[in-house]
């Protein structure tokens, strides 16, 4: 079994001949790629069923064995996926801003993959085909550190990705798995800063902020979303309780599920009792503040306690505050959100322009549902996962955001005076 | 005196202002910055002796006393420093590539400022100036950390910084110093990862592995520049001579300038002779490999070590290595070179268009001197450094670089299906 270091170090060697590998060389290997899945699926199946029968047996959920099952369905939509990126365009190599100097110099920008990636992730088997396309695809190696409770299924499909790679002409070890699960060889990839480029943690708190405190490597991470939407004054109501509903119970498992609504103090009244009665007959438990306890009295409503306002249910619950002012709104999302996705419903173009400008998330919308935060939306193709962070990279991260800016100079011969 | 964790929440807050103040108000706060050095002149040069006399007491070198002199010439052109950043276009609230998705949401992204910036920097008190002043002018809050050895001038330069931009209307503790300077501080400050969003370190290796080691919040270095010339055979050998001269010699002391030179061994014995011969008549030692001692034998060439080809000098000595072709030189630099500056001297279309692809550095040349690598040279302005790594900024940092890109995204009531 290869050691953590020999990988990494073997990853970035492959990273030096994949960085200019052709586009045409890249997509081929992309779409043999894809045909692996599907002529291997009985091997991926088998290696899912070993997983699954450890997952039952460690007691996991049903939701959590739902997730980690990779049938043919699901192997088909990986191998979808895939062809998917093929069709997006190669930033690699692509110049930006080329322009002359006064002194005749020509001075650009050119997009150059990062290198090697490491992912750590906590995720479905899926992610590790999603990832390992589009990190080939952008020119980057890739270190992939899956979760133990899908570590057949993650090793069945890495090997078969890697294979088909290979055979297509791409550089071996452009797509390496590290071999064991404990956090010792997490810990070790993360001193790796000579070998690996970047490292970006998918999973809950507990791994983000493991990854954070060890790693010398700049980390991307995909934090939690704690998602606001703020029902202004000026709000259609009609258009605010459809975004509203849409935000929380549209898929409420994911990171750009509405968690908090805001609502104006002068418009509650208004708007509360039919937004709550269409949570309610949703499934939705509804947690108030003790204003919305007021308007709404009879048991509808929870009192809400502080913990909610920092809470990401990721489930079908919903905390709600009324609010005095726009500011207060404001305020609220600043200390409480998660810098992911908030969206304000509202008719007044000052107060748009405002909450646009005054709220410092990675996405921030008016009159939409939170639920559009996602790199298929906002027409980047695939997405690696979605930034929490400001440095690099905010919000979806596709293709573009796996590959880094160089300075390109063209002179003639020319010195500094 | 306040905590280090008192600095940065009020910081934080004083971003959140700063980060939606108009760009009059903050070119006013410049003006009355740079008017405030030179008024208080007196003031920041009775500070400069303190830590003159304490570094001769001390045993500084003359150079390290020359870096730290602060004369009423060096206050003035701090202020002119600052005039200049006023006249740059503020890139805060800039919205790129706006574009209608095929649903009719309007989707872009808004330079927004990073939030609060913490630099550490053992470098001259000009930096205390130039880096409030981008800093502010970028709508970030800024927490300085300068050396001990220059104590008493950070902190006479920062107080009558942040006294003209209060008294200007830029909100209370938008510019701060941490008031003590021991490891202890820097590394509280580290921790703080709520509260700062960016960490700069400038600085010698151990500064800067001392960062990176213990810092939760992200950094981005500015390292050291282990820069190449590489001399083609289709090399015109006077332009070679030319470039190669100025990258070494302009200016040793600095990040930008040549440490190696690489010769391709089919010009080495044309190139090399002349070369060295201007390197020696201008006060440069000249360490070479075996190849290069035996071209030139007769004392003119010391005989480099192993240790020579990672080697940043700055100082008026050159390492030469002669590489037998194109690849060993791509070769060379990825071994031995720091992701800094690398320049080919070539005539051939396609080698140029080879180095240009194949050198992973932060700013990549075509006949022209490493000393180009510079936010000024390259049209960004001032710079508030030179980034060496591959995340978020590399190459000079401008006003841009000290800002993030949120999404912004417009629509109509959109809901997803």
């Amino acid at each position: 079994m290869r050691s953590v270091l020999e990988i990494a170090t073997a990853a970035k060697k492959a990273s030096r001949i994949l960085a200019t590998s052709s586009t045409s060389l890249k997509n081929g290997a992309l779409s043999a790629m894809a045909d692996a899945l599907i002529t291997n699926s009985d091997t991926i199946e088998a290696a899912n069923r070993i997983d699954m029968d450890n997952g039952a047996k460690n007691g996991l959920t049903s939701a959590m064995l739902d997730r980690l099952l990779t049938d043919k369905k699901r192997i088909e939509s990986m191998a979808a996926g895939i062809a998917e990126i093929i069709k997006l365009p190669d930033p690699v190599g692509e110049i930006n801003g080329m322009a002359k100097r006064p002194n005749g110099l020509s001075v650009g920008k050119m997009r150059v993959p990062l290198g090697v990636v490491g992912i750590i992730y906590e995720s479905r088997p899926n992610v590790t085909a999603d990832t390992s396309a589009l990190c080939l695809k952008s020119g980057n190696a890739v270190i992939l550190r899956g979760g133990s409770e899908a570590f057949e299924s993650n090793r069945a499909i890495a090997k078969i990705l890697a294979d088909a790679a290979t055979g297509a002409g791409i550089a071996e070890n452009a797509i390496s798995t590290i071999p064991v699960t404990d956090r010792q060889a997490s810990l070790e990839m993360l001193k790796l800063d000579r070998y690996i480029d970047i490292i970006i943690p998918r999973g809950g708190y507990g791994l983000i902020r493991f990854v954070t405190e060890n790693s010398l490597i700049p980390v991307i991470k995909h934090d939690k979303g704690v998602c606001h939407v703020y029902v202004d004054i000026d709000a259609d109501t009609d258009m605010a309780e459809s975004i509203t509903f849409n935000s929380k119970v549209q898929r409420p498992g994911v990171c750009n599920a509405m968690e908090t609504l805001l609502v104006h103090a002068g418009i509650a009244e208004v708007f509360l009792p039919g937004m709550v009665e269409k949570f309610v007959k949703a499934g939705v438990t509804v947690r108030g503040c003790e204003k919305t306890c007021e308007i709404l009295p009879g048991g509808a409503v929870e009192a809400a306690t502080l913990k909610d306002w920092d809470e990401e249910y990721l489930d079908l619950i919903v905390s709600i505050k009324i609010v005095e002012d726009f500011d207060a709104a404001v305020d609220h999302i600043a200390n409480h959100g998660s810098g992911h996705t908030e969206t304000i419903v509202t008719d007044n173009y000052r107060t748009a322009r405002r909450f646009l400008s005054e709220i410092d998330s990675s996405a921030v919308m008016v009159n939409a549902s939170t639920r559009f935060n996602d790199g298929g939306e906002f027409g980047l193709g695939a997405e690696i996962g979605i930034s929490t962070q400001k440095l690099h990279a905010r919000g979806p991260m596709g293709l573009a955001e796996l590959t880094s800016q160089k300075f390109v100079v063209m002179g003639d011969g020319h010195i500094r005076e």
